[in-house]
């Protein structure tokens, strides 16, 4: 099934220990999918019906008062969409590795 | 001049008083050309010479050593690729603004 890539985007305020919390939740779902790549964002590839259930969990996870969730569609995949700069944790498990 | 959608996200360590300045310093760049829609994530409307223009400017005020700043593109428009939940603070000042 075709995979989709995604960024997920959360805003927590995590001076607070629930806050704490409900991004560590967030954080476990999303790389269940994909990587943490900043304290706060997740790349993730995912098929459609993933990406249903996804929404669906971190719904349930989130604060809808207190907290901002946003996701991104990366349009014909990650590799065309994202150019970084500075700190880079993203390891891409697609490619060969060098073991 | 056709106009590209991207995110800009920044992680930097806000518990540090120089990395608070430096997340202002980014969000003042990102702002020139959009919006700040979470903490440290920005959803910008740039013309290509912009965009290399505000790269440019956000390289010299980041630490790269330190922080990360990762810039997606939304190939399409924005209006195709997000999707938002909880606390939503994005302006659509293209829309008919009803006063």
């Amino acid at each position: 099934m075709a995979r989709l890539d995604i960024v997920v985007t959360y805003d927590v305020n995590t001076e607070d220990a629930d806050g704490r919390r409900r991004l560590r939740r967030v954080a476990k779902i999303c790389e269940a999918y994909g990587q943490r790549v900043q304290k706060s964002v997740f790349e993730c590839s995912v098929t459609a019906p993933q990406l249903e259930r996804m929404k669906g969990r971190l719904l349930k996870a989130m604060d809808k008062q207190a907290d901002s969730l946003r996701i991104y569609r990366l349009i014909g995949g990650r590799e065309g969409c994202v150019e970084t700069f500075g700190r880079d944790t993203y390891e891409d498990y697609e490619s060969p590795q060098i073991v």
